[in-house]
């Protein structure tokens, strides 16, 4: 990364942590200014509008889920590992890039999802990437031969998702310890009724 | 209900269905008179703080929630059907109590989880409760026979407090068609790995 962009990102990092306490709304360049230490005028110069900050700020988080979860994720070995794999990483995303006020993305599907306009769109086209990789290596097991020819490979993304969206609920709001042991066993009921006689 | 009472849950009736667009930080008395074309000092009667306005929100929909799906669903037959019927309830209560922005307790939870306070506190009993009655009717499921011994309660609400979770999130943000056939599917599932041999 040359110079600017490095301080750009380091930017959209502070922006990331920042979302996920106050939400995409409260995100504003005033904030920014302040949890990053940084003038106004400057942060200006990087993001010409409140919008363009929040499409980049989710841009920034989804280049990090790739790095720690879906790149990992995909080295894994074809079929049940790799998909076993995808699940253990996204797991530990929120605690692997800090986000104080939990996932980004859970934060902002709720926030967004009655408010049209760009970011709304971003994160909508980001959820789906993400739920056509999982598809994806739920399709590769099929093919071979870890997971039945009958597993619906887009029914298993949407299961693996609501795992997820119910452990971030019972961890952050409910403080329950038990949140990551039933999701995994609840993974394990998944994986279990799609694997192969 | 008396006179006074009625008035106080109309406004609330208003106060949830604000809530769910604009989330309960959102939610001002003044924001509020606009709604419900009422004055900011008649408000202030009703609620002395924008915090007890809040956990007032939450309890008017929590006695909509109890209304049109715990009590409905705990009036169907003891044991799986029972089970259904809860999950079936739960599936229109979005439809059922207009909520604008999706359903109230889901944008809370995003929204709250980090905000420590009485709405927060709030909110996590109002959400263990309903997987209390979710686990309640499993347990009566399985004491009938309908459902395996083995079978773990909480950790089955927990899994379908997943499936409805995602099923708001594929309707809403991501405008799925398919969400509430996949949410049936994936609930099926469920019931199909507790059901007794």
């Amino acid at each position: 990364m040359r110079k600017g962009e490095q301080t750009r990102a380091a930017i959209l990092d502070h922006a990331v942590q920042l979302a996920s306490a106050v939400g995409l709304e409260g995100l504003t360049i005033g904030r920014l200014a302040g949890e990053a230490a940084l003038s106004k005028s400057g942060l200006f110069a990087h993001f010409a509008s409140k919008e363009a900050l929040q499409v980049q700020t989710l841009e920034r988080a989804a280049e990090r889920f790739v790095e720690v979860v879906v790149k990992p994720g995909l080295a894994a070995r074809r079929g049940e590992p790799r998909v076993r794999e995808l699940f253990e990483r996204w797991l530990r995303w929120p605690a692997e890039v800090p986000q104080p006020g939990g996932c980004i993305f859970v934060a902002a599907s709720a926030e967004l999802d009655d408010r049209p306009g760009p970011a709304r769109d971003r994160l909508a086209q980001l959820q789906r990437d993400w739920l056509d990789v999982l598809a994806g290596a739920v399709r590769v097991a099929r093919d071979e031969g870890h997971f039945r020819a009958e597993v619906d490979p887009e029914q298993f993304a949407f299961e693996t998702y609501g795992i997820m969206l119910v452990t971030h609920l019972a961890s952050r709001l409910l403080r329950d310890r038990q949140a990551v042991p039933r999701a995994r066993r609840a993974f394990e009921r998944l994986l279990e009724s799609a694997r192969a006689g």
